[in-house]
């Protein structure tokens, strides 16, 4: 373990640094499904991501002429949250590069602790390559969001409080975007308990630190994750030699499989975590016949969740278990056909919350209209229950 | 207070009794938006509620005779599960009626702490007056989700935690639906702290206890609460004896307020109240100015909120803080209007969620079309920045 970038004892001398300006939160056991769980709530950290325990280590090393000098980085969530803290709470002038079109709240937000706010670019590669020039042109320290030592060694504090709380963790399953948690992680768990295993997710759009290490070309991303925080395109050059030594796979996990994590954090545990630190909780329950028996660390890595995409995400969630359902059922065109059928869907208890009439596609003959219902049911016995109940009345209806 | 119907001793006891099986949460202070709050986390229990402190302490107090006989309670909500759940661990055989089309995953988790769950009734009423019967028939000892001793002392060990973890605590809002949680409340607080002031909070749809103290008759429910917990009737015959007594007075919460403090609590602390767990955190958000400076203790009482209603919720909070406005652009029905229109709207960085074109009601003339579109914004200033884009292109289009 010596060869590699960091060791345990830069982790060590992080937790030193960052343990009065960082909150050691709190870790739970939870029983999901049947799985021994340990939940550690970054989520709950002020900015509600753990990427402040490793802005607080690197800004807390900057020599008095840097710090003078002042910071940059490049980042339209939690990264920038994390760095605009800490270089507010520590005098530290700060530029936040965020691409054109950051939600108004994020900047906002990042503005609140006394960042200066620059918009540029319309993707985050744009602002980027703008905040890299910028910190050329006026001197500025860049803030790396993961590929630097005192950034993997600050992360790696949340490992060791995890297993300072509960040292029977046997396995630890950490979200990878750009790498610098597991980095940090692996290094401070491997050290404290050798045979813990470290098992790393990536969210199965943006597989880059699992094709770098398989010797393969970083794929094309495709399309936006819900795990946004993890969707990175080209990891670390120094977290990748981590992953290679101390990390024993890297998983990917669907978006559905994200979603569903998320949506069960909200009702089982009652907390609302973002795509990315649901991702780890999303490979268990995927595979859960693998980690049953096993006892589990999870970092539930942070809480930034856009409000529209969680309501999207929670609608998603009923339609895939039966909670809700679309219908169509296909009528004559005359009076009466909107009214039986929603007399029977009623008479069964289904709550229809979305109606919609269809006369012009399709298989619709000039007499005829299609009646697309959506319908709030209990389960798929439930649902069923509706559709023998529409059949028997002679209705032409189909699930969609 | 020694002629009140439970006395603190009383809670003391309860406390005694209850403690090996319910959890005590965490109660954490809280700066929103200027406020000191000490939230205490109830939501965070077993079943995601207050209410197993109450039914564990009488389950507690049952006779071996009484436990031979069993309980039964009418619920739909989280008297059922606490029931449920203390009448499984303690051995004790406990019906729960439920109202027909009660959610099926409300029936299951019920039925997995081994309860009987019978589904009778069309309302909430129908399904009481039913259990009432089977309780008398049967011989089953009736379990009061508020109006009994037992119930009331152990809910006010809540209080008891909260004051000891912040001594500091002078006020104390909680809300009222039957009135078990603020009894118990109350007489603790008032023992602890003499000079506490307690205050009751209500849905305006349900003001029964607020009615009942100021001499009136209860209202009439006027429709489906998002606060379904303390969406109540009848408030308890005992309960109202301590409220008058100590409470110092009783404010309303609209349903708006109760949403917004819903939202707040996913935003801010990432965690899930249900509507009645929230309306604490409505008054005092809503009358924000008569709160400032105080230190106010909060039970954010329970978290079993359903996930549709949730997102509902979600969507209808962006609506009224301008992350989502809903335009309508009256065009002539020819080729390229919605282009246009989309073009302007995507320029201004607007992102399109909805859209539809309606020809056949209000001012529309055959020869034009009505574009209703729902948009993504960032704030107030945006949706004006795009309405003012779209009227210098020509475009006719109103805010809905």
């Amino acid at each position: 373990m010596n060869t590699l970038p960091i060791q345990f004892s830069d982790i060590e001398a992080a937790q030193k640094r960052i343990h009065n300006g960082v909150k050691r939160t709190p870790c739970r056991h939870a029983q999901l499904r049947g799985l021994d769980l340990y939940l550690k709530f970054e989520n709950r950290q002020e900015t509600h991501s753990f990427k402040e325990r490793g802005a607080l280590n690197k800004l807390s090393c900057l020599s008095d002429e840097e710090k003078a000098r002042g910071v940059i980085a490049a980042s339209a969530g939690n990264h920038a949250q994390a760095v605009a803290r800490h270089a507010g709470r520590l005098g530290v002038a700060a530029t936040i590069v965020m691409p054109e079109g950051t939600p108004f709240n994020k900047v906002a937000r990042t503005q609140s602790y006394g960042a200066k706010v620059v918009l540029q670019g319309d993707t985050f590669d744009a602002a980027q390559q703008f905040a890299q020039k910028q910190c050329e042109r006026d001197g500025l320290v860049w803030i790396s969001p993961f590929d630097d030592p005192l950034i993997m060694a600050g992360q790696g504090t949340l490992a060791v409080e995890m297993l300072e709380d509960w040292p029977e963790i046997d396995t630890l399953v950490v979200p990878i975007g750009g790498g610098g948690l597991i980095s940090g992680c692996a290094v401070a768990a491997k050290t404290i308990q050798p045979d813990i295993e470290i098992i790393g997710v990536q969210a199965a759009l943006y597989p880059a630190m699992k094709a770098v290490l398989e010797g393969k070309a970083a794929p094309h991303a495709r399309g936006r994750s819900l795990a946004e925080g993890i969707a990175v395109k080209e990891p670390g050059v120094l977290t990748r030699q981590i992953v290679a030594a101390l990390v024993s796979r890297i998983e990917l996990v669907s978006e559905t499989e994200i979603e569903d994590a998320v949506n069960l954090l909200l009702e089982e545990e009652k907390t609302l975590a973002e795509g990315a630190g649901a991702a780890g909780l999303a490979l268990v329950l995927a595979r859960a016949d693998e980690f049953r028996g096993r006892r589990v660390g999870l970092p539930i890595t942070g809480g930034n969740l856009d409000m529209r995409l969680l309501a999207t995400c929670l609608m998603r969630g009923l339609a895939r278990t039966d909670r809700i359902v679309a219908l169509t059922i296909l009528l004559d065109d005359v009076p009466g056909g909107l009214a039986r059928s929603a007399q029977v869907i009623a008479a069964e208890g289904g709550n229809v919350i979305e109606g919609q009439h269809q006369r012009q596609f399709g298989g619709v003959t000039g007499s005829q209209v299609e009646l697309h219902i959506t319908v709030e049911t209990q389960d798929g016995a439930h649902v069923e229950r509706i559709l023998n109940a529409l059949r028997e009345k002679g209705l032409n209806v189909l699930r969609v």
